[in-house]
């Protein structure tokens, strides 16, 4: 994709923004189908407004309006948006919006929309698209990248080699730098991105990398291998995206490419895509902790946002019950000092926000790569140093706070001890949930926020009821 | 920094970073300060390994490697690291760990990480060092240098003007693209991350930019003029990184230049440096969520961490005595039926959870620029049915469950409806919360998680007990 054809003015991108939804809901009652009756509305202002502010846009500017607009809204503007750049907006918008915008689309739309993409791009849409279409997409390709396309289909989302892209440059170690610069003047256009020419010998396997800053300024009569780089960083096409994603943030890439087990060049990666992995999967890090399946599009049909929730709802209500059980089981105690029942979800509650603020952080250093799960004897240390720490100071405060609410001294010791215990057992477990799901190959941020709630709940009613039972009616 | 000399073989990495911890370790109790005796050190092979596996680290592992570390272990092998690039580490390592490294080094040290460093670079290390060392380096450098980095370090952490870099190549609109090649070979090296040229008049008022895939492909005799794109996305140092990142993500961008209120070209911004903003924000609002103050380091003393985390623990405090007091006032309802206690915590529970589900979908939409706070109607009106659909689904089950424990119809019905209502707290509170904040010009995320249980716990308790205090002892 090229810069887009504006300044940077977000500003002015807010304005038309505003506009467009604006006019999106003063069309939407007059021409709710577009396609049923088009005859009228050439005269419309409003419609003729709506489309010169879309046929200005940048497909990713078009792309984020889609997002933010209610469905039919987003139908409407849809239609509208330059035809020609359908493709790419297809390829910006998350895959939720995505469905919403293919259903909108008929054959002969989705056709036109995707003709102009080239293979990787295709690969990545092909998944969403209707079958017949892509078959017959497929058709008017040549047979390099219909293999292309296949080959990259036959990766999972996660590998490297469903996101590397096939337009690359390559030379030979044996000509010289002037031949290099004669050889790309040939070209219409450079790829994007392009940072270094790869050098591959006559069976393709790679030998090295000239990067343009090199090219640019060498000697007109240095041969490529004298000037290339020998040692590259480089990925093959089963590698996780994210280990990529890292590598390219260390070693600040704006390319690489991906080998076979020849070591034969068959692609390469660009920073574009990584940005993308690096945002996704941070993202995929903040929804999964908090229990929600995936990413959700603001303005779903209700029916789907209650199925993308209710997994880890139905979890929560398990763990409720069984903390209720809990304290059902000392419905004796209460009844004989009620302040129990007042004092409890205060055990409860601070052993929930300090689990999360520890398991919060260990998942977000297990992330970076900065953390590995061998560490997690002294993490545990720490964490329960901090604790005993946090548990004795703050355990005090609300010890005093309810000696002097209920005039009773026991209960006061009571509280102070069930709350440090129970912020020790929410540090150990905000350790350990995270720690455990990564040494067993899931992903740490897993519903953790709901687990370690069910944990210190459950805990923090039995270690209070129970010293309390003990203590001052034992 | 240039490409590392190393293959990227996560596995290698791995091993190599378990050979450094276990060395580190082994020399530890040897060799806890090394200053004080190196004369009989040298003939310890496990120094000598130590030694020969830094020396041939990237930076970027290098920083890994120490951030990994424990304090003391981490001090050793800093000691032992390649000392030519103490600077790059600095750079690449977080915060709170280059404050543990930064400690760790005599002035002489310090000025030798540094002095080799490019004017931007050297800013952003600055506020970390001692007063004096940064005096004295900036007497090495010359009046142009001195006065860029004074530039950066007026602008605050999250402005464009204190990220961007000044090492930038510019030329004329008049001259051939020919020219502009033989003047390029003049240099030895070009700024990294080159992939446009910056063309400016003779004030240095930005004209437009030549994307170097441009100029390898052009006529040598076109002129600059002619050839280069003239609209381009660039920047203000005044504006917000983040803002800066979205554009970066959004338009594909590898550097863009940075202009001042005349228009005149002072700098550029490079996708590495926004990578890292868009790694930092969306991990602050992971952590913010979670009520931490900034990012810990793991093996930070227990003081910090203590300091880092008391502030929502208090506020969580504060609010949990709410609750209780909530609960205080119906002890004359729990007495009566000792049930309400055990049943009470699910109905808070299943409120917060579902209150975290929306929040942080929100949360996540403000950051990636698809919300705005202008749809705050839409959005309440969609997260409430959600709320109402989930409350009565989940309600009713364990409405039933309540029947069947208690054997009491009307315990049942104010389950049902106690659920539901807080729910439907927890949906308008959800969007509330962050959309406020936004609209204030608030972090979005900030405690968010403890501040949605607050409500949620309150106002669970208090829709609860009193649903069971009017309908069945009223």
């Amino acid at each position: 994709m090229n810069e887009p054809n504006l300044e940077y003015h977000p500003e002015r991108f807010a304005e038309d923004f505003e506009r467009i939804k604006s006019l999106a809901e003063h069309l939407l009652p007059v021409y709710a189908d577009l396609r049923a009756d088009d005859s009228g509305v050439i005269d419309n202002q409003d419609y003729q407004d709506l489309i010169a502010v879309l046929h200005e846009l940048h497909p990713a500017d078009t792309a984020a309006v889609l997002e933010s607009l209610p469905l039919q809204e987003r139908v409407l503007v849809w239609k509208l948006a330059a035809p020609e750049e359908d493709g790419e907006v297809l390829l910006e918008v998350s895959d939720s919006v995505r469905e919403t915008l293919i259903e909108a689309m008929g054959k002969e739309e989705l056709l036109a929309a995707v003709e102009d993409l080239p293979a990787d791009e295709l690969a990545e849409l092909a998944p969403d698209l209707p079958h017949h279409v892509v078959s017959e997409v497929l058709e008017t390709r040549d047979e390099e990248e219909r293999e292309q396309i296949r080959s990259a289909l036959s990766y999972e989302e996660w590998q490297v080699g469903a996101i590397m892209d096939f337009e690359l440059v390559s030379i030979r170690a044996d000509v010289s730098c002037e031949v290099v610069l004669r050889y790309l003047r040939r070209f219409e256009s450079l790829p994007d991105h392009t940072d270094k020419i790869f050098v591959v010998d006559e069976n393709d396997v790679l030998q090295g990398v000239l990067p343009i800053r090199k090219l640019l300024v060498c000697d007109p009569d240095d041969e490529v291998g004298n000037v290339m780089a020998r040692e590259v960083v480089k990925f093959r096409p089963e590698d996780d995206t994210e280990e990529a994603a890292q590598a390219f943030e260390k070693y600040d890439l704006i390319t690489a490419p991906v080998i076979d087990e020849n070591k034969r060049l068959i692609g390469r990666l660009t920073v574009d895509e990584m940005v993308d992995v690096i945002r996704e999967e941070s993202e995929a890090d903040m929804l999964s902790m908090a229990g929600l399946q995936e990413e959700e599009d603001l303005f779903a049909p209700i029916i789907d946002s209650v199925k993308n929730r209710w997994v880890w709802l139905a979890v929560n209500l398990c763990t409720a019950l069984i903390a209720s059980r809990v304290i059902g089981a000392f419905e004796g105690s209460i009844e004989k000092i009620v302040a129990l029942a007042a004092l409890m979800p205060i055990v409860a509650g601070i052993g929930g926000n300090s689990g999360n603020q520890t398991i919060t952080m260990i998942v977000r250093a297990l992330a970076t790569g900065q953390l590995s799960a061998a560490r997690i004897g002294l993490l545990l240390k720490k964490e329960v140093a901090v604790a005993l720490t946090n548990g004795l100071l703050w355990g005090s405060v609300m010890g005093l706070i309810a000696f002097f609410l209920y005039q009773n001294m026991g209960l006061g010791l009571v509280m102070v001890a069930a709350m440090t215990l129970n912020l020790v057992l929410a540090a150990m477990v905000g350790v350990l949930i995270p720690m455990t799901l990564e040494k067993l190959g899931r992903d740490p941020a897993l519903g953790s926020s709901v687990l370690i709630t069910a944990v210190t709940d459950s805990g923090g009613f039995f270690i209070f009821l129970s010293l309390a039972s003990i203590f001052l009616l034992g």
